[in-house]
């Protein structure tokens, strides 16, 4: 028991990080034993002291990244503090940063669906069930309360998942800047797909005006620089409005 | 160069759809030329004459499913008689439909990365950044043209990209329909995220985003005021202040 412990503490962090890097670049089939405990700057017995073979560090992995996304999803469920939009919201919003800092994991996940044995292939494919099974309801339930267009939830649920899941293709943290701010993005962009005509209309107070402003100082940034780099633009002169 | 064109005219039909078939089920690695020569119901050395070695195979699969999209960005950006909206609603509908029509394809690109030799993967490489440059570009032209919110367009990019790329990852005709009723519910979803409200929908250049700006302003002074002055005092509408 004291053994069993020991040995997932451990499981769950270096080896886990260091493995899912390998089967990653080089493919979990060239990846042998002898890899990943050089990798971990250990010696290949030493590393079986902690798992038998390569198929006990894919089974963790496998785990790990769908568990916690199915984590996300139930906790958004329960969230009877949100409106229906908000919890769809918020799950997106942290199913987007989760993959930004496990990119390789995901992919991984990806990548090694030919190579996992029986077993571990049907815990895969049910677990990503669970996660489409999940996320269409709660869509389900933002439509229902005339908070979302009505949209077959399941392929909005599917076109969501795949703006935030195909950010473990793409993000790079000394490219695309912050994760969350990038999250903010898409959740903005899949939001607005889906939110009702009259949610999308200007929201009282002064927080949504001043988000309004924001959202024009940055066309005109983008206006100005376009029209300052062209040359002599003459279109854009103030004296030709007169 | 008879035997270069009846060599690609097999290669790029029957012979790469069982290829792209085995490597995406079993693993690029895992798969022999001798599968591949059952697959087609003929010998080892009678596939010998079409092609000589698996890499040749996996090269031609890559340069097929990434030129198709390239080939579809660059139609839609040539399309003057389109709004700058509308060629990326195109694009998008047409990529949508590409993949849940090679789902297969698309999904062995991406797992046998780790596999293809370095000439080749670059490129896979550079045709994934042609892709993301031409796409980023219609984006860009229909933010400047006032048409789309003023988002960063590299990761609105990628976000609509992830939504269609994502289909091969679970389009089922059986399951999700027809493929161009699907695509629509994505370029609705999509369309519906960056498109500015009609009555916001502005002119291109500096002069148009001020102008935006200061019904922006107008709106940001009438919703302080309203609540600054909330409950105490309810004569202090914006008409008192001149």
């Amino acid at each position: 028991m004291a053994r069993q412990h020991s040995r997932r503490r451990l499981v769950s962090s270096e080896l886990l990080e260091h493995s899912a890097r390998l089967f990653a670049t080089q493919g979990y089939a060239n990846t042998s034993f002898q890899d990943i405990a050089d990798a971990m700057g250990i010696s290949r017995p030493a590393l079986y002291h902690y798992v038998s073979n390569k198929e006990e560090i894919l089974a963790a992995l496998v785990r790990d990244v769908l568990e916690r996304v199915v984590e996300i999803l139930e906790q958004a469920r329960g969230r009877e503090d949100l409106d229906e939009d908000q919890r769809v919201e918020q799950a997106l919003r942290r199913i987007a940063v989760n993959n930004a800092r496990n990119t390789t994991r995901f992919r991984l996940l990806d990548r090694s669906e030919p190579d996992l044995p029986a077993e571990i292939a049907e815990m895969h494919r049910a677990a990503r069930r669970r996660v489409l099974e999940l996320f269409t309801g709660l869509i389900e339930d933002a439509v229902q309360a005339g908070r979302f267009r009505p949209l077959p939830a399941r392929t909005v649920a599917l076109g969501m998942l795949g703006m935030v899941n195909w950010v473990a293709w793409w993000y790079r943290a000394d490219h695309d800047g912050d994760a969350e701010a990038m999250a903010d993005v898409l959740v903005d962009l899949a939001m607005s797909g889906v939110r009702r005509d009259d949610e999308r209309q200007v929201q009282p107070g002064p927080w949504a005006a001043l988000a309004l402003l924001k959202e024009d100082l940055n066309h005109l940034e983008g206006a100005l620089s376009a029209a300052l780099t062209s040359g002599s633009s003459p279109s854009a002169d103030p004296g030709s409005r007169s």
